[in-house]
Protein backbone atom coordinates (compact mmCIF):
# COMPACT_ATOMS: atom_id res chain seq x y z
CA UNK A 1 0.00 0.00 0.00
CA UNK A 2 1.58 3.31 -1.38
CA UNK A 3 1.50 6.50 0.93
CA UNK A 4 2.01 9.82 -0.44
CA UNK A 5 3.83 13.07 -1.23
CA UNK A 6 3.23 16.37 -0.72
CA UNK A 7 5.68 19.18 -1.88
CA UNK A 8 5.04 22.22 0.66
CA UNK A 9 6.09 25.45 0.51
CA UNK A 10 6.70 26.99 4.32
CA UNK A 11 6.69 30.43 3.38
CA UNK A 12 8.96 33.08 4.49
CA UNK A 13 9.21 32.20 7.54
CA UNK A 14 5.95 33.08 10.05
CA UNK A 15 3.43 31.34 11.16
CA UNK A 16 0.93 33.67 10.10
CA UNK A 17 2.47 33.25 6.37
CA UNK A 18 2.09 29.08 6.83
CA UNK A 19 -1.48 27.89 4.64
CA UNK A 20 -4.12 25.90 6.16
CA UNK A 21 -3.46 23.22 3.83
CA UNK A 22 0.00 23.30 4.27
CA UNK A 23 -0.72 22.84 7.91
CA UNK A 24 -3.04 20.29 7.45
CA UNK A 25 -0.47 18.13 5.36
CA UNK A 26 2.05 18.57 7.83
CA UNK A 27 -0.28 16.95 10.55
CA UNK A 28 -1.49 14.01 8.73
CA UNK A 29 2.53 13.05 7.28
CA UNK A 30 4.96 10.65 8.85
CA UNK A 31 8.20 12.02 7.53
CA UNK A 32 9.18 15.38 6.92
CA UNK A 33 12.53 15.76 4.67
CA UNK A 34 14.03 18.89 3.34
CA UNK A 35 16.89 21.13 4.22
CA UNK A 36 18.03 21.22 8.02
CA UNK A 37 16.85 25.13 8.78
CA UNK A 38 13.06 24.13 7.23
CA UNK A 39 12.87 20.71 8.81
CA UNK A 40 13.81 22.71 12.35
CA UNK A 41 10.33 24.60 11.74
CA UNK A 42 8.11 21.65 11.83
CA UNK A 43 7.05 20.79 15.49
CA UNK A 44 8.13 17.52 16.49
CA UNK A 45 5.60 14.98 17.61
CA UNK A 46 5.27 11.49 18.17
CA UNK A 47 5.15 9.40 15.30
CA UNK A 48 6.60 11.98 12.84
CA UNK A 49 9.73 11.19 11.93
CA UNK A 50 12.21 14.15 10.84
CA UNK A 51 15.25 13.94 8.56
CA UNK A 52 16.94 16.92 7.84
CA UNK A 53 19.91 17.06 5.38
CA UNK A 54 22.56 19.07 4.03
CA UNK A 55 21.97 22.21 1.31
CA UNK A 56 22.80 20.83 -2.62
CA UNK A 57 21.62 16.66 -1.76
CA UNK A 58 18.27 17.71 -3.57
CA UNK A 59 18.23 14.86 -5.75
CA UNK A 60 19.65 12.30 -2.92
CA UNK A 61 16.69 13.96 -0.58
CA UNK A 62 13.60 13.75 -3.11
CA UNK A 63 14.84 9.62 -3.92
CA UNK A 64 14.71 9.20 -0.14
CA UNK A 65 10.99 10.58 -0.17
CA UNK A 66 9.89 9.07 -3.23
CA UNK A 67 11.39 5.43 -1.63
CA UNK A 68 9.64 6.08 1.56
CA UNK A 69 6.41 7.15 0.06
CA UNK A 70 6.31 3.61 -2.16
CA UNK A 71 6.97 1.57 1.06
CA UNK A 72 3.78 3.09 2.11
CA UNK A 73 5.27 6.22 4.31
CA UNK A 74 3.25 10.19 4.41
CA UNK A 75 6.00 11.96 2.97
CA UNK A 76 6.16 16.01 3.50
CA UNK A 77 9.18 17.45 1.11
CA UNK A 78 9.45 21.24 2.81
CA UNK A 79 11.32 24.28 1.02
CA UNK A 80 10.78 27.66 2.65
CA UNK A 81 8.96 29.84 0.34
CA UNK A 82 7.04 28.00 -2.20
CA UNK A 83 8.71 24.93 -3.06
CA UNK A 84 8.04 25.66 -7.19
CA UNK A 85 10.50 28.71 -6.76
CA UNK A 86 14.07 27.29 -6.30
CA UNK A 87 12.48 24.71 -3.87
CA UNK A 88 12.00 21.09 -3.92
CA UNK A 89 9.61 20.23 -6.85
CA UNK A 90 11.45 20.73 -9.58
CA UNK A 91 14.06 18.30 -7.74
CA UNK A 92 11.20 15.60 -6.65
CA UNK A 93 10.11 15.99 -10.00
CA UNK A 94 13.34 14.84 -11.93
CA UNK A 95 14.24 12.23 -9.35
CA UNK A 96 10.67 11.17 -10.84
CA UNK A 97 11.89 11.13 -13.96
CA UNK A 98 15.33 9.17 -13.72
CA UNK A 99 13.89 6.38 -11.04
CA UNK A 100 11.85 3.69 -10.32
CA UNK A 101 8.90 3.71 -13.53
CA UNK A 102 6.47 3.27 -10.30
CA UNK A 103 7.20 6.43 -8.71
CA UNK A 104 5.81 8.43 -11.49
CA UNK A 105 2.18 6.61 -10.50
CA UNK A 106 2.89 7.59 -6.63
CA UNK A 107 0.30 9.97 -5.20
CA UNK A 108 2.20 13.28 -5.41
CA UNK A 109 0.62 17.09 -5.07
CA UNK A 110 2.24 20.43 -4.93
CA UNK A 111 1.25 22.91 -2.22
CA UNK A 112 2.21 26.31 -2.79
CA UNK A 113 3.43 28.75 -0.19
CA UNK A 114 4.09 32.46 -0.18
CA UNK A 115 7.08 32.80 -2.08
CA UNK A 116 10.23 35.76 -0.78
CA UNK A 117 9.66 37.72 -3.44
CA UNK A 118 5.90 38.40 -2.50
CA UNK A 119 6.70 38.54 1.05
CA UNK A 120 9.60 40.95 0.63
CA UNK A 121 7.26 42.72 -1.80
CA UNK A 122 4.97 43.14 0.62
CA UNK A 123 7.17 44.83 3.59
CA UNK A 124 8.50 47.45 0.95
CA UNK A 125 5.08 48.28 -0.74
CA UNK A 126 4.45 47.12 -4.30
CA UNK A 127 7.70 47.32 -6.14
CA UNK A 128 6.11 44.10 -8.13
CA UNK A 129 3.14 45.66 -9.40
CA UNK A 130 3.59 45.38 -12.78
CA UNK A 131 5.76 43.08 -15.01
CA UNK A 132 8.51 41.17 -13.36
CA UNK A 133 11.10 38.65 -13.09
CA UNK A 134 12.10 36.25 -11.09
CA UNK A 135 15.70 34.72 -11.23
CA UNK A 136 17.98 32.56 -9.12
CA UNK A 137 21.64 34.10 -9.14
CA UNK A 138 23.30 30.62 -8.33
CA UNK A 139 25.27 28.96 -10.94
CA UNK A 140 25.34 25.66 -9.35
CA UNK A 141 22.92 24.93 -12.25
CA UNK A 142 23.41 27.32 -15.23
CA UNK A 143 26.11 29.11 -16.55
CA UNK A 144 27.01 32.37 -15.41
CA UNK A 145 26.89 33.92 -19.03
CA UNK A 146 23.35 32.92 -19.13
CA UNK A 147 22.28 34.70 -16.24
CA UNK A 148 23.87 37.49 -17.11
CA UNK A 149 22.19 37.58 -20.48
CA UNK A 150 18.56 37.06 -18.76
CA UNK A 151 19.76 40.14 -16.56
CA UNK A 152 20.27 42.80 -19.64
CA UNK A 153 17.04 41.12 -21.11
CA UNK A 154 15.26 41.82 -18.48
CA UNK A 155 16.53 45.15 -17.85
CA UNK A 156 15.95 46.57 -21.55
CA UNK A 157 12.77 44.99 -21.33
CA UNK A 158 11.45 47.59 -18.13
CA UNK A 159 11.11 44.34 -16.21
CA UNK A 160 11.42 44.12 -12.15
CA UNK A 161 13.10 41.52 -10.73
CA UNK A 162 13.66 39.25 -7.57
CA UNK A 163 16.98 37.81 -6.97
CA UNK A 164 16.97 34.57 -5.44
CA UNK A 165 20.19 33.32 -3.63
CA UNK A 166 22.04 36.28 -4.42
CA UNK A 167 25.40 35.78 -2.52
CA UNK A 168 27.23 32.52 -1.21
CA UNK A 169 30.71 31.72 0.49
CA UNK A 170 31.80 30.58 -2.67
CA UNK A 171 30.43 33.00 -5.06
CA UNK A 172 31.01 36.52 -3.22
CA UNK A 173 31.69 38.46 -6.20
CA UNK A 174 29.05 37.48 -8.85
CA UNK A 175 26.52 39.79 -7.20
CA UNK A 176 28.60 42.72 -7.66
CA UNK A 177 28.96 41.59 -11.59
CA UNK A 178 24.99 41.35 -11.50
CA UNK A 179 25.06 45.05 -10.50
CA UNK A 180 27.63 46.10 -12.67
CA UNK A 181 25.67 45.07 -15.64
CA UNK A 182 22.41 46.43 -14.60
CA UNK A 183 23.91 49.94 -13.98
CA UNK A 184 25.15 49.76 -17.59
CA UNK A 185 22.07 49.95 -18.84
CA UNK A 186 19.45 51.36 -15.75
CA UNK A 187 20.06 55.04 -14.24
CA UNK A 188 21.88 54.97 -11.22
CA UNK A 189 18.71 56.13 -9.06
CA UNK A 190 16.50 52.85 -10.19
CA UNK A 191 15.54 51.24 -6.38
CA UNK A 192 17.53 48.17 -5.39
CA UNK A 193 15.48 46.68 -2.03
CA UNK A 194 17.45 44.56 0.25
CA UNK A 195 15.30 42.09 2.12
CA UNK A 196 16.46 39.90 4.55
CA UNK A 197 14.96 37.27 6.58
CA UNK A 198 11.38 38.68 5.58
CA UNK A 199 9.02 37.93 8.31
CA UNK A 200 11.45 36.51 10.60
CA UNK A 201 12.38 38.21 14.07
CA UNK A 202 15.67 39.24 12.44
CA UNK A 203 14.38 40.81 9.32
CA UNK A 204 15.55 44.09 7.90
CA UNK A 205 14.90 46.06 5.05
CA UNK A 206 17.22 48.23 2.93
CA UNK A 207 16.34 50.75 0.15
CA UNK A 208 19.11 52.31 -2.01
CA UNK A 209 19.71 53.44 -5.48
CA UNK A 210 21.28 51.04 -7.72
CA UNK A 211 24.39 53.15 -8.05
CA UNK A 212 24.97 52.78 -4.13
CA UNK A 213 24.10 48.64 -4.71
CA UNK A 214 26.90 46.57 -3.33
CA UNK A 215 26.73 42.72 -2.40
CA UNK A 216 28.49 43.96 0.81
CA UNK A 217 24.51 44.62 1.43
CA UNK A 218 23.54 41.34 1.08
CA UNK A 219 23.67 37.67 2.50
CA UNK A 220 22.18 33.94 1.79
CA UNK A 221 19.23 35.00 3.80
CA UNK A 222 18.67 37.83 1.61
CA UNK A 223 16.50 38.88 -1.08
CA UNK A 224 17.69 41.51 -3.69
CA UNK A 225 14.76 43.01 -6.02
CA UNK A 226 15.90 45.40 -8.38
CA UNK A 227 13.02 47.97 -9.27
CA UNK A 228 12.45 49.82 -12.72
CA UNK A 229 12.78 53.49 -13.95
CA UNK A 230 9.06 53.67 -13.28
CA UNK A 231 9.41 52.79 -9.86
CA UNK A 232 8.11 55.74 -7.28
CA UNK A 233 9.27 56.29 -3.49
CA UNK A 234 7.02 57.88 -1.10
CA UNK A 235 8.84 58.95 2.45
CA UNK A 236 6.12 57.23 5.21
CA UNK A 237 8.42 58.44 8.06
CA UNK A 238 12.10 60.41 8.08
CA UNK A 239 14.19 57.49 7.51
CA UNK A 240 12.02 54.86 5.85
CA UNK A 241 9.63 54.74 2.00
CA UNK A 242 7.39 52.91 0.23
CA UNK A 243 8.40 51.43 -3.14
CA UNK A 244 5.53 50.72 -5.72
CA UNK A 245 5.11 50.17 -9.38
CA UNK A 246 2.36 52.49 -10.82
CA UNK A 247 0.09 50.35 -12.72
CA UNK A 248 0.32 52.21 -15.89
CA UNK A 249 3.43 52.22 -18.04
CA UNK A 250 4.35 54.14 -21.06
CA UNK A 251 7.47 53.42 -22.97
CA UNK A 252 10.49 55.33 -22.17
CA UNK B 1 -7.99 58.47 16.08
CA UNK B 2 -6.84 57.43 12.83
CA UNK B 3 -7.51 53.26 11.81
CA UNK B 4 -5.62 51.34 9.49
CA UNK B 5 -5.46 49.89 5.83
CA UNK B 6 -4.39 46.15 5.35
CA UNK B 7 -3.85 45.32 1.53
CA UNK B 8 -4.62 41.99 1.27
CA UNK B 9 -4.00 38.88 -0.98
CA UNK B 10 -6.81 36.20 -0.79
CA UNK B 11 -4.99 33.71 -2.76
CA UNK B 12 -6.62 31.75 -5.84
CA UNK B 13 -9.71 30.65 -3.72
CA UNK B 14 -10.00 27.95 -1.44
CA UNK B 15 -9.92 28.56 2.13
CA UNK B 16 -7.07 25.76 2.67
CA UNK B 17 -4.57 29.12 0.73
CA UNK B 18 -5.57 31.80 2.59
CA UNK B 19 -3.17 32.58 5.18
CA UNK B 20 -3.47 32.99 9.00
CA UNK B 21 -2.69 36.85 8.91
CA UNK B 22 -5.08 37.37 6.08
CA UNK B 23 -7.49 35.98 8.14
CA UNK B 24 -6.71 37.35 11.11
CA UNK B 25 -6.87 41.06 9.72
CA UNK B 26 -10.30 40.41 7.79
CA UNK B 27 -11.92 39.08 11.19
CA UNK B 28 -10.50 42.76 12.69
CA UNK B 29 -11.13 44.81 9.99
CA UNK B 30 -14.86 47.24 10.40
CA UNK B 31 -14.68 47.64 6.32
CA UNK B 32 -13.97 45.75 2.98
CA UNK B 33 -13.23 47.12 0.08
CA UNK B 34 -12.54 45.81 -3.49
CA UNK B 35 -13.77 44.17 -6.77
CA UNK B 36 -16.95 41.97 -6.20
CA UNK B 37 -15.89 38.35 -6.68
CA UNK B 38 -12.98 39.18 -4.11
CA UNK B 39 -14.97 41.17 -1.50
CA UNK B 40 -18.02 38.41 -1.51
CA UNK B 41 -15.36 35.68 -0.50
CA UNK B 42 -15.32 37.82 2.93
CA UNK B 43 -17.59 36.26 5.58
CA UNK B 44 -20.27 38.65 6.22
CA UNK B 45 -20.51 39.16 10.10
CA UNK B 46 -22.05 42.25 12.25
CA UNK B 47 -20.25 45.18 12.52
CA UNK B 48 -18.65 44.48 9.08
CA UNK B 49 -19.62 46.93 6.28
CA UNK B 50 -18.79 45.65 2.76
CA UNK B 51 -18.14 47.94 -0.11
CA UNK B 52 -17.72 45.80 -2.99
CA UNK B 53 -17.04 47.96 -6.33
CA UNK B 54 -16.56 46.62 -10.38
CA UNK B 55 -13.28 46.48 -12.05
CA UNK B 56 -11.23 49.40 -13.24
CA UNK B 57 -12.28 51.18 -10.52
CA UNK B 58 -8.87 50.73 -8.45
CA UNK B 59 -8.11 54.59 -8.15
CA UNK B 60 -11.32 55.60 -7.11
CA UNK B 61 -11.64 52.29 -4.83
CA UNK B 62 -8.03 53.09 -2.79
CA UNK B 63 -9.04 56.91 -2.48
CA UNK B 64 -12.45 55.63 -0.54
CA UNK B 65 -9.97 53.21 1.27
CA UNK B 66 -7.52 55.82 2.74
CA UNK B 67 -10.21 57.99 3.54
CA UNK B 68 -12.15 55.87 5.88
CA UNK B 69 -8.57 54.81 7.46
CA UNK B 70 -8.40 58.37 8.31
CA UNK B 71 -11.78 58.91 9.39
CA UNK B 72 -10.76 56.16 12.00
CA UNK B 73 -11.87 52.81 10.24
CA UNK B 74 -10.04 49.07 10.05
CA UNK B 75 -10.30 48.73 6.47
CA UNK B 76 -9.52 45.38 4.67
CA UNK B 77 -8.86 46.31 0.96
CA UNK B 78 -8.91 43.08 -0.93
CA UNK B 79 -7.01 41.21 -3.93
CA UNK B 80 -7.44 37.63 -5.48
CA UNK B 81 -4.09 35.82 -5.22
CA UNK B 82 -1.20 38.27 -4.04
CA UNK B 83 -2.01 42.22 -4.12
CA UNK B 84 1.12 43.32 -5.33
CA UNK B 85 0.83 41.31 -8.83
CA UNK B 86 -1.72 43.22 -10.59
CA UNK B 87 -3.60 43.67 -7.50
CA UNK B 88 -4.75 46.29 -5.02
CA UNK B 89 -1.48 47.53 -3.61
CA UNK B 90 0.13 49.37 -6.62
CA UNK B 91 -3.24 51.58 -7.19
CA UNK B 92 -3.12 52.11 -2.93
CA UNK B 93 -0.22 53.83 -3.25
CA UNK B 94 -1.14 55.69 -5.88
CA UNK B 95 -3.60 56.85 -3.94
CA UNK B 96 -1.53 57.81 -1.42
CA UNK B 97 1.32 59.73 -3.64
CA UNK B 98 -1.33 61.50 -5.37
CA UNK B 99 -3.75 62.20 -2.64
CA UNK B 100 -4.38 63.98 0.94
CA UNK B 101 -0.33 64.44 2.19
CA UNK B 102 -1.60 62.97 5.61
CA UNK B 103 -2.74 59.09 3.75
CA UNK B 104 1.41 58.81 3.89
CA UNK B 105 1.02 58.66 7.18
CA UNK B 106 -1.25 56.43 7.92
CA UNK B 107 -0.72 52.70 9.49
CA UNK B 108 -0.42 50.58 6.06
CA UNK B 109 0.33 47.37 5.72
CA UNK B 110 0.56 44.28 2.63
CA UNK B 111 -0.40 41.20 3.44
CA UNK B 112 0.54 38.80 1.19
CA UNK B 113 -1.33 35.98 -0.64
CA UNK B 114 -0.45 32.79 -2.88
CA UNK B 115 -0.58 34.22 -6.22
CA UNK B 116 -2.23 32.12 -8.78
CA UNK B 117 0.87 31.60 -10.94
CA UNK B 118 2.22 29.73 -7.56
CA UNK B 119 -1.15 27.91 -7.06
CA UNK B 120 -1.68 27.00 -11.24
CA UNK B 121 2.40 26.02 -11.42
CA UNK B 122 1.54 23.71 -8.42
CA UNK B 123 -0.99 21.97 -10.11
CA UNK B 124 0.43 21.29 -12.97
CA UNK B 125 4.18 20.00 -11.39
CA UNK B 126 6.82 22.61 -11.10
CA UNK B 127 7.08 24.76 -14.82
CA UNK B 128 8.13 27.84 -12.86
CA UNK B 129 11.41 25.75 -11.33
CA UNK B 130 13.75 28.07 -13.01
CA UNK B 131 14.13 31.79 -13.92
CA UNK B 132 10.44 32.78 -15.11
CA UNK B 133 8.51 36.08 -15.95
CA UNK B 134 5.33 37.32 -14.83
CA UNK B 135 3.50 39.49 -17.19
CA UNK B 136 0.08 41.19 -17.83
CA UNK B 137 -1.51 40.92 -21.40
CA UNK B 138 -3.75 43.70 -20.28
CA UNK B 139 -3.25 47.05 -22.25
CA UNK B 140 -5.55 49.02 -20.47
CA UNK B 141 -2.52 50.41 -18.54
CA UNK B 142 0.19 49.70 -21.20
CA UNK B 143 1.45 49.75 -24.65
CA UNK B 144 0.24 46.54 -26.71
CA UNK B 145 3.63 46.91 -28.49
CA UNK B 146 5.48 47.06 -25.25
CA UNK B 147 3.97 43.89 -23.70
CA UNK B 148 4.84 42.17 -27.63
CA UNK B 149 8.49 43.49 -26.85
CA UNK B 150 8.76 41.97 -23.30
CA UNK B 151 7.47 38.46 -24.81
CA UNK B 152 10.28 38.72 -27.34
CA UNK B 153 13.05 39.50 -24.75
CA UNK B 154 11.63 36.67 -22.33
CA UNK B 155 11.41 34.01 -24.85
CA UNK B 156 14.80 34.96 -26.25
CA UNK B 157 16.41 34.86 -22.95
CA UNK B 158 14.57 31.27 -22.05
CA UNK B 159 12.38 32.37 -19.04
CA UNK B 160 9.03 30.59 -18.65
CA UNK B 161 6.20 33.08 -18.19
CA UNK B 162 2.95 33.18 -16.41
CA UNK B 163 0.80 35.43 -18.15
CA UNK B 164 -2.03 37.31 -16.16
CA UNK B 165 -5.15 38.67 -17.95
CA UNK B 166 -5.03 36.93 -21.05
CA UNK B 167 -8.23 37.78 -22.34
CA UNK B 168 -10.98 39.61 -21.84
CA UNK B 169 -14.54 40.60 -24.15
CA UNK B 170 -12.57 43.48 -25.45
CA UNK B 171 -9.68 42.15 -26.81
CA UNK B 172 -10.42 38.71 -27.76
CA UNK B 173 -7.49 38.61 -30.38
CA UNK B 174 -4.46 39.67 -27.95
CA UNK B 175 -3.70 36.33 -26.85
CA UNK B 176 -3.40 34.93 -30.16
CA UNK B 177 -1.17 37.84 -31.21
CA UNK B 178 1.14 37.12 -28.39
CA UNK B 179 0.92 32.85 -29.27
CA UNK B 180 2.14 33.96 -32.75
CA UNK B 181 4.79 35.62 -31.37
CA UNK B 182 6.33 33.48 -29.55
CA UNK B 183 5.63 30.97 -31.61
CA UNK B 184 8.19 32.67 -34.13
CA UNK B 185 10.71 32.21 -31.34
CA UNK B 186 10.42 28.91 -29.29
CA UNK B 187 9.39 25.49 -30.94
CA UNK B 188 5.88 24.34 -31.47
CA UNK B 189 6.57 21.69 -28.68
CA UNK B 190 7.13 24.09 -26.11
CA UNK B 191 4.47 22.94 -23.34
CA UNK B 192 1.68 25.60 -22.52
CA UNK B 193 -0.42 25.74 -19.52
CA UNK B 194 -4.03 26.89 -19.40
CA UNK B 195 -4.99 26.92 -15.48
CA UNK B 196 -8.45 28.13 -15.29
CA UNK B 197 -9.72 28.86 -11.59
CA UNK B 198 -7.36 27.05 -9.56
CA UNK B 199 -8.37 25.59 -6.33
CA UNK B 200 -12.01 26.43 -6.99
CA UNK B 201 -14.85 24.12 -7.82
CA UNK B 202 -14.47 24.52 -11.28
CA UNK B 203 -10.63 24.29 -12.06
CA UNK B 204 -9.45 22.81 -14.95
CA UNK B 205 -5.75 21.95 -15.88
CA UNK B 206 -4.91 21.88 -19.87
CA UNK B 207 -1.43 21.17 -21.24
CA UNK B 208 -0.62 21.46 -24.70
CA UNK B 209 2.43 22.73 -27.35
CA UNK B 210 2.77 25.85 -27.86
CA UNK B 211 1.79 24.81 -31.81
CA UNK B 212 -1.28 24.51 -30.62
CA UNK B 213 -2.18 27.22 -27.96
CA UNK B 214 -5.24 29.56 -28.93
CA UNK B 215 -7.26 31.65 -27.38
CA UNK B 216 -10.18 29.97 -27.40
CA UNK B 217 -8.66 27.85 -24.67
CA UNK B 218 -8.60 30.55 -22.11
CA UNK B 219 -11.09 32.87 -20.22
CA UNK B 220 -10.76 36.10 -17.84
CA UNK B 221 -10.34 33.36 -15.20
CA UNK B 222 -7.14 31.35 -17.27
CA UNK B 223 -3.69 31.77 -16.31
CA UNK B 224 -1.35 31.11 -19.01
CA UNK B 225 1.67 29.38 -18.32
CA UNK B 226 4.80 29.71 -21.54
CA UNK B 227 7.17 26.68 -20.58
CA UNK B 228 10.51 26.36 -22.16
CA UNK B 229 12.44 24.52 -24.33
CA UNK B 230 14.22 22.57 -21.04
CA UNK B 231 10.52 21.90 -19.80
CA UNK B 232 9.88 18.08 -19.39
CA UNK B 233 6.60 16.22 -19.03
CA UNK B 234 6.04 12.95 -17.04
CA UNK B 235 3.16 10.72 -17.82
CA UNK B 236 1.26 9.97 -14.61
CA UNK B 237 -1.81 8.70 -15.58
CA UNK B 238 -3.20 7.91 -19.47
CA UNK B 239 -4.51 11.23 -19.77
CA UNK B 240 -2.64 13.54 -17.06
CA UNK B 241 1.13 14.44 -17.00
CA UNK B 242 3.51 15.89 -14.47
CA UNK B 243 5.12 19.57 -16.28
CA UNK B 244 8.28 20.65 -14.73
CA UNK B 245 11.35 22.55 -15.35
CA UNK B 246 14.65 20.93 -14.67
CA UNK B 247 17.19 22.76 -12.58
CA UNK B 248 19.86 22.52 -14.38
CA UNK B 249 20.50 24.79 -17.69
CA UNK B 250 22.58 24.76 -19.73
CA UNK B 251 23.01 27.60 -22.57
CA UNK B 252 21.00 26.22 -25.89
Amino acid sequence: MAGWIRIIGLGPGSDGLLTPDALRWLELATDVVGYHPYVSRVPARPGLSLHPSDNREELVRARHALSMAQAGRYVAVVSGGDAGVFGMASAVFEAVESGDPAWAGLDIEVVPGISACLAAAARAGAPLGHDFCVLSLSDNLKPWDLLLHRLRAAAEAGFAMALYNPVSAARPWQLDEAFDVLRALLPGEVPVIFARAVTRPDEKLLVCPLREAKAALADMRTLVLICTEATRLIAKSSDECWVYAPRSVTRS
